[in-house]
């Protein structure tokens, strides 16, 4: 395959074309004689990583407008941080940010963006503890780049919540699975998805200029410690992945492709808003694809699927979760039933579908 | 104070001008309501704040040109972070990495950048554990933007270190001192100063386009751990500080102005490398106020100033080490005596004298 000599947008999408180029030329030179020696299993270097009871991530977010229906940079950071750590199980501790500013900036909506960074960490109940701040010149960044990093301690749940998993399972699969995994799903497990897919990409993407569309669709985002806590209460949960770059169709595929195990999901049980719907369809764009920032999906050991369920739906950011699939013991590929029977592979995304929109 | 609209360069240069900004435009907003219900003691929001026995820190790095004379943004990243890490008595566990991508940056440079990371991380022995990679648009960010977080534990040596510092002291001045602090340094504290000042911030505009002067200065850039534990070791230290924006002059003014106190120097014995103040001439900058990216300031208990000072010069980015000066019991500022026995104050620098420069 040939290359361009210059990094390409699709290259930053989370999908195939990124994976390709982190493994090519970013990843093997930074690991490199580091990861090894007391080391973490590779797997955990997606979202979030641990070492020792300690869980870490971060994000850089680029997301353009800066505000947007819904939401803006600075809530997108505190979400999407203590989301990363929240999937693999942990409880989050405390958040760093970084800003980085052009020049020029308007102060008032700088204030802006800081009391959403403040009202969106006091409502997940983790403190912004340190930051860093640069000033660029024009042109520097567009308007504001928000880098967050969270630090998270395995959750005092989690041990039950896998251990009850491990009970249902014939077999001894992964009875050493200390966090949640993306390569922990199993056949005969169950996928619950917490709620509509799309909304936050296409919210970015209605009030960006040059696109001749208007919607009423807010972002989607949300903290999903809470959901995470309820649904590890219940227990059996032996993955959890929240949907950002790339939606369902990206998260999906890394279980199969990490797990090695197919999934099969319902194309008539993914919720999808009326208007994400038509905005897609004129756009020509596949909601499957499409980033939220308050939904994930779950995997779930077979018969703990109702009540885990149950407990979702209980909270507010789960209140419209669906099971739409299972895991099933053939071909590492995602499979699409369609409402009249027929089957399609649901690919990862190539490049990005929707840029900038975290 | 009239101010303009759009933030202003000068804002982020780690100066009084960023002080301000940031404590009336972000900060009140960011802490509300989230700092206090067991948060942190907001002297240590400055470069690492600590949770438990947890230390964590953020760093964005926009240095420009990426490449230049003894170091690239790949090592200054993971540098900077570590240092930040061991001068508050950290042991750096774990670091995460955010790359911010401009479409069309040279997959080579992308490649040395990498392994510049791998390097560094490897020669600190603090491992890269999760990342994030964005691509953006020409012109969503210049080049490249890394954002390194990193996560440490409360050093093993640290209890020894400070018990011995309080040995010594009249009374019982921060018996419940936990890390090593801003506001720590007492009347009779001498300040000890790890190497000469300025040479990363010259090296990096001396790569510049458009800066009409040669120099072979390289970056002095280097991880301070080792340093630190060797310092440690001996004990005896309240603070450490690792000079980056603002250099010497803004270091000392922090103690200065968090602990209370005075700070005397003597210009005499602060070392400055000949080309760094041949350019600094010509230039019309000052030597105290450019930036470094591996020398540091202990404040250290009279009486165990000399044996620090031993230690710290036994180890290769400390072996130019000397003792600068002492803290005063007169008003919180910082005072330099001249060779041919005047006074001035040094004030920390305003604006920015050498913008990008990490």
């Amino acid at each position: 395959m040939k290359h361009e000599k210059g990094i390409v947008l699709g290259e930053g999408a989370g999908g195939e074309m990124m994976q390709r180029m982190l493994s090519s030329l970013v990843l093997p030179h930074i690991r490199k004689g580091t990861i090894g020696d007391g080391g973490l299993p590779p797997e955990l270097l997606d979202d979030s990583a641990a070492i020792g009871d300690i869980a870490l991530t971060i994000d850089g977010h680029t997301v353009w407008p800066l505000e947007f229906p819904g939401g803006d940079i600075g809530k997108l950071s505190v979400y999407g941080t203590v989301n990363d750590l929240a999937v693999v199980g942990a409880r989050p501790m405390a958040l760093a940010l970084s800003l980085i500013v052009e020049e020029g900036l308007d102060r008032e909506l700088l204030v802006r963006l800081s009391r959403s960074i403040g009202a969106a960490s006091e409502s997940c109940g983790v403190q912004v503890i340190t930051g860093d701040t640069k000033v660029v010149e024009r042109g520097g960044v567009r308007g504001l780049v928000v880098t967050t990093a969270g630090v998270g301690r395995r959750h005092e749940l989690l041990d039950g919540c896998i251990a009850r998993a491990m009970e249902r399972r014939e077999g001894n699969l992964r009875w050493d699975q200390r966090w949640l995994r993306d390569d922990a799903v199993r056949p005969g497990d169950h996928i619950i998805l917490s709620g509509s897919v799309g909304d936050h990409g296409i919210a970015v993407l209605s009030f960006r200029e040059g696109y001749g569309y208007e919607t009423e669709v807010c972002s989607d985002m949300a903290p999903l410690n809470a959901l995470m806590e309820s649904a590890m209460r219940v227990g059996g949960v032996v993955g959890a992945k929240d949907l950002t770059r790339g939606g369902l169709a990206n998260a999906l595929n890394e279980w199969a492709s990490k797990s090695g195990f197919g999934i099969r999901v319902r194309d008539v049980d993914i919720p999808v808003k009326e208007p994400v719907r038509s905005a897609c369809d004129m756009l020509g764009l596949d909601p499957y694809e499409i980033g939220n920032e308050g939904k994930l999906i779950l995997g779930v050991v077979d018969g703990m699927e109702e009540e885990v369920l149950k407990a979702v739906r209980r909270t507010p950011e789960g209140r419209d979760a669906v099971l739409i699939g299972r895991v099933v013991g053939d071909r590492k590929e995602v499979v699409l039933e369609t409402e009249v029977g027929g089957m399609r592979i649901m690919d990862p995304p190539y490049g990005d579908p929707v840029p900038r929109i975290c």
